[in-house]
């Protein structure tokens, strides 16, 4: 059943979330600390057993200087630089398995996968450590070092995102001039980030985009992983400012608004898990062009294939051109 | 939690399962019936957005006549008949979107997926049809038509399978002499069928099989899709008898029995859904050579894609030679 | 708890759900279409034990010529032609045991309980098949054949609920004159349909009806039956507005519309099943005198024998006049 | 699925409850004490909208001279003492709606239906209180004075069940010497009770019997009412041994073993609320002949209705002769 | 997630609960009647194990002179009328063990706690009987005697209550000029109830107080407690009004508005059991100054220790001065 | 119900689990590294409200001199060294609020609790950080490094917990030659671990423990926190063997074989959290004196204050000599 407002007035939604004074400073140095670290980009090449696409298990150095890995997918024999999909993961999932995620470098792009630190024991395998520092913790990586901005476990995640955005841009496959991120879930929840922190990139999509409008959405779901939050201050009675102080500096409503480059985010009206209006929130206040995709009768599943159909369409038309 | 007996008891159980009298009269008439119609198979390209594969929709008489829908994906530019693999899909499924499932035609196998009749939509789609007679059902088709052998659903669907091997048999793209069928759970139990009801077979995979040991898997599980016998038998407190030797009839037990090429099959210990006692116990009873691949800490997802990368090997092994 | 709009709402609220233009001519179609079949009415006494009521198995030609079984029960010894009650049953069940079921016919009228082809094997048993066409559907009946009006599956039962009228007039126990539809749930859904396309009738009861405003119904209860729709439209995406138009030809709320047979018809205003305002939708569209009996604290068991208790007083004064 | 031993182990299982030195003392002093009030039987013919079967209001008075509700349905019109069920209800539950429970009325039976003090508020109405002491309980009446059996609330209740049987003896329409009891869950444990602390019964009719084998049902299932018992011990922790000494008097188990009258005990191979076991642990310690109804797909429900048509045949056999 | 209404608009809520007119008469005569009965106070020092403060066994008199258990605790070594605390238990629990709820003597208060009749037997162990009336009943006290307000359950309970202000009155560590009256849930709700019930208490706290509001309360929650009454009303359909009536004398928003003591009330913003809006209800209708502790993110379990630390500050302030 | 074998089985069961061959010397060089930083023991009394009780905020360093907290709680104006209760904390919990736990301090006791590193989110509040590497993991703690025994989060706590007895030591309130540990599941875990790693101790007491027999745990039972480790396994799927090397290091099995202070263990015969077979493992090879405190009829909620009361008299017996 719909999990929120109705469509016309989603259409229309405005997030009351508020950026914090000292957001821009506070990501300009956050990104300079990291570009201190050489990104070191490796790639080689693993034997999958697959024949049309070739794979390289690549790694650089994100948020820390820590390793990063990534698998980075072309089509076999692919000569020159290509277009290029740069993917993140949904919350809990890792890389995946060399056999899983082969749709983008089938129709023809450079593929490059983002593992995501600490995660990847889910659903999706992962191979990427997380060595941040860590306050108590509910269960998850939703409140680890959510105490400070500082500390908090997405600042080093988003940091390796927009840093995986510079390690496809030194690999000799990807054309830099053409490359979209992509993801679903979580991962269209960094995806929004990383377009609001980057102004070179060629497009965003965004499925089901987690982690927009902290606030709202830790209050109208149950559901983890927002819920991770709410549990978290529900013993900890005493820092919910604080930790909505925390958030704000990671809020996709707000990154949105900074985002220019074409965006493509899909959003399902019986959602339970990332709240319709929390995703035209951040759609609502995008920066950028922005087409919503709206599908009536899913849940976080969202559009599915249906969705990467779409988003093929779109990246023909932004990245691929 | 473990879900049935300790793994050494396991690697020896027998299933109780009998075959009944008239059980090779009953397959070999069905089957001829089914060849009384013309296979009529049909092959168009579709339009995916994929550059590395080709894709057709395809179409052949399956049971009765009736128009049975199916992919074939292949190699883009491949030349020459290719080693092939037939797929059947769970419970539920239908053949899915043309975006998913692209793992064995990258591999370079020719890859023939067929729809499940009447099924489709639940969690992918499908676009073939079931009209054969139904008596009182429990919702899903376990029920449909139990009353007799003879108007049992999966009578119609095992020949719909049994019929997608000579349809891939007259697609150019494949080499009749290398030819495996797989699938997992629902799809699993197909190819076990379809091993069982054929002899030309290279080899068949089946991961997590369902429709094994019907006795005895729906009297140990309390999940779908077995439990809907175990409905419809709680309400036709009367057919307990009549409905057991309808199942008799398509045991995987039984027709893995009969089976020769050489097998892959999986199991997981902590599976729900499909009896780990059920699954060896067609394993034991396998007629041909039979490697079991055996996930201690999966339920019903079993190796996901580590069962994939083991059964591309055993594909290159006996299939791809 | 409350499912839906407070109780002053619920009383006037108007149902969005609109007819299409071709509404009228698809069910004269339809039901001509039937009418070519003869009824062939067949009742033979069975033997039950009871000794205050007689039993008589009755079948006659629904939609498509097909067998409709019902029991007819009269109380022992009824001379001439009674006051009748034509009962429909509720989702997954048929007509029931023997000794199930006695309320109608104790208190003195004709009692015909019609079977519901394909169901009775949930909570109460069936014996009449459904063979009518069955493309991909979700487990259940709701999304048989729902990709055409011409294929659904409703439309075959609610033919074979018009018919069981004509069956009913047929029987030499039963007054022509003085014949009453009645339902619970998916029975009475069908009552209010049979109330809308047939004018003979002398009243209707529809006890926490099912069928009703589909477009509302499926975007706001989590719960099957209306479930299966929303199942079937998360896999077919693509579907949405073709199938609310297959919906729409077999919509409570439209057939309440054109009723003229007094009726009483029962709400649950903590239903979770049939949502309060779908029922008050179609009572408040109701073309005849229509009575609302309303239960504050139930879910969708309704009023159980209180419902009856307050039809029977109903039937007496509509009916057996 | 099955939720006890195997059907072949059940059928020679014998329970290790024990009988209490003082049982038959303190069952005879229970009932002598009883008998001290006046039974007091009155009885109202109610106006219920039925034709064929004619209702009465009853009342008697039963433990501690208390007025117990009942329902009397006989067949309209019947002239002389008919053979009677004296029917006994399942947890939770009371003496029900005038319009329910036609079937023993309706097959040429007096059908006396005790009311059960103080329930009646769940699935069922009642009109019976029960004012007995009651220390600290987990809510619902299984641990309401179980300290000690002179105040465990089903010596109230056994007590009023077996004074039923008196107050049938006493109303013109009963046929003192053809008395059956009858009754499923709570109402089948009652059954046995009545027929172990009586010897004037010409049968005993029990499905799927609550109240057996405390010892055993309270830790092997986890499923209400006898759950019940497990809560108030997960918190009395120092009452295990005195609740069990006080369970020991009202066992069916120890009661079976010394009933002679006819038995019929129905069972259900996968009832999660009284273990098959339990059940057999009764039937097999019953004194006298006893034929055992195995359901082999069914839970708590039993046989429903096809426990009722071989109840009438065992009924006419024993009974109606 | 939220469980209610918004924070801005639960502040300024005003219940539509109302008084019965004779609400005052029936209070005086029930507490008349009570005073009838001789406190007979008694206090035995118990062994505990603990060395730093003294536990006695309480017992007085209560409703209907039943025997009414309870624990004191003061400081070891505590000379003289001390500031006391009254504490009064939720649902299900009685006065708990010795070892346990020693805050309120280890910060230097006499602390009370009362016993609760009939419960004692779900997460906190009790010694106390119910013999009141008990008409039919859904499992637990909320229904017992619930068809006449002098028959109810919470009759004799707030009567309890009441009464146990004086017998600490009557216990020399007591100083009669320095009580208050505390408690969570159903304690907060008996808090509340004596605040308005009596005129010498020097403040009383009430964290998540239940029994408030039960027109609405029942309607927008379906956890239990409140649940037992919607339970009542799905069977006994024809008791709604006269249910309500009797609530009625009970409700918390009544008793609040007659209650002067200085008081401290907290709500939590995700409880599903008692709904924020029906503590507002009381809160806001307090007649006495009245603060309000707000929990953004807790459910039933409220701020716990936060709100003990809040309390005992509010104490010092208000009993301890 | 019963969650594991038979009493009589448990009682004399072993367990399977065996010991690593470098087991001594990983501990040993692992406390020798810890012994390397200064333990830099702090103290600071906090006000909390409390009379009877002088608490403190006590820090120290623990596993690579990381910053652990605890809280100091003993009677107020205690002279001299006091017999001393160190305790640990179950799973997700901290330290706690000041204003919980006072039993042991209120008993005389110097009562000292570990906080739980990078835990304190989810029952009870906690101020410490674990800021070792974490790879990819499950949600928790439980699969935080496991990869290697060396990066092992219970590889940091268990050395926090050794190290918190040396702490305690180092406190003017303690006297050195008394002190016991105790704690609850992991708690209870943790106090075995200290008891095999550690000679110095006068007693030891674990309820329910938690952390023993990794191998059968894993597979018996689906609930949290062993569910984690299954978890991992599900997706990590080639890790089973490399996971239980790691975990055979850290098992409570082999720490008891290790341990000789008299002990007090106790187990929940219907826990489905820690089985009870993996604590009478522990307990039945336990190398000191060990008496098994058993709960019939609880789950993982043990003994409660039932265990606490036995504690209390198994110190004083053990450690307040």
């Amino acid at each position: 059943m719909l999990t929120d407002l109705p469509l016309d007035q989603l259409r229309t939604y405005r997030s009351a979330q508020t950026r914090p004074d000292d957001f821009t400073a506070f990501w300009d140095e956050t990104l300079a600390d990291a570009a201190r670290h050489d990104l070191d980009v490796r790639a080689t090449e693993v034997e999958t057993g697959l024949t049309t696409l070739t794979t390289f298990d690549v790694s650089f150095r994100g948020f820390g200087g820590e390793e990063i890995r990534a698998w980075l997918r072309v089509p076999a024999g692919a000569s020159g630089p290509l277009p290029t999909v740069v993917q993140y993961i949904g919350y809990g999932g890792g890389r995946g398995h060399v056999l899983e995620n082969l749709v983008w470098a089938s129709a023809g792009f450079a593929h490059l996968v983002m593992d995501t630190r600490g995660q990847g024991a889910k659903w999706a395998v992962g191979d990427t450590a997380d060595s941040g520092p860590a306050g108590p913790s509910v269960p998850g990586v939703m409140t680890r070092g959510i105490a400070d901005p500082a500390t908090y476990y997405y600042r080093r995640l988003y940091t390796d995102a927009v840093r995986a955005v510079d390690a496809a841009r030194a690999l000799p496959q990807v054309d830099a001039d053409r490359i979209a991120v992509l993801g679903a879930s979580q991962g269209g929840g960094l995806a929004l980030a990383v377009a609001g922190l980057r102004d070179d990139l060629a497009a965003a999509v965004a499925y089901v985009p987690f982690l927009c409008d902290f606030p709202r959405s830790t209050r109208i779901t149950d559901d983890h992983p927002y819920r991770e939050i709410a549990d978290y201050l529900a013993t900890h009675r005493d820092q919910v400012e604080r930790v909505h102080h925390t958030l704000s500096y990671f809020d996709g409503v707000t990154l949105a608004a900074l985002a220019t480059a074409p965006a493509l985010i899909s959003v399902a009206l019986m959602d339970p898990v990332c709240p319709p209006s929390s995703v035209f929130g951040a759609a609502n206040a995008y920066a950028g062009p922005c087409e919503v995709l709206t599908w009536d009768y899913n849940g976080h599943e969202g559009g599915g294939p249906f969705d990467d159909a779409r988003a093929l369409e779109f990246l023909r038309e932004n990245v691929d051109r």
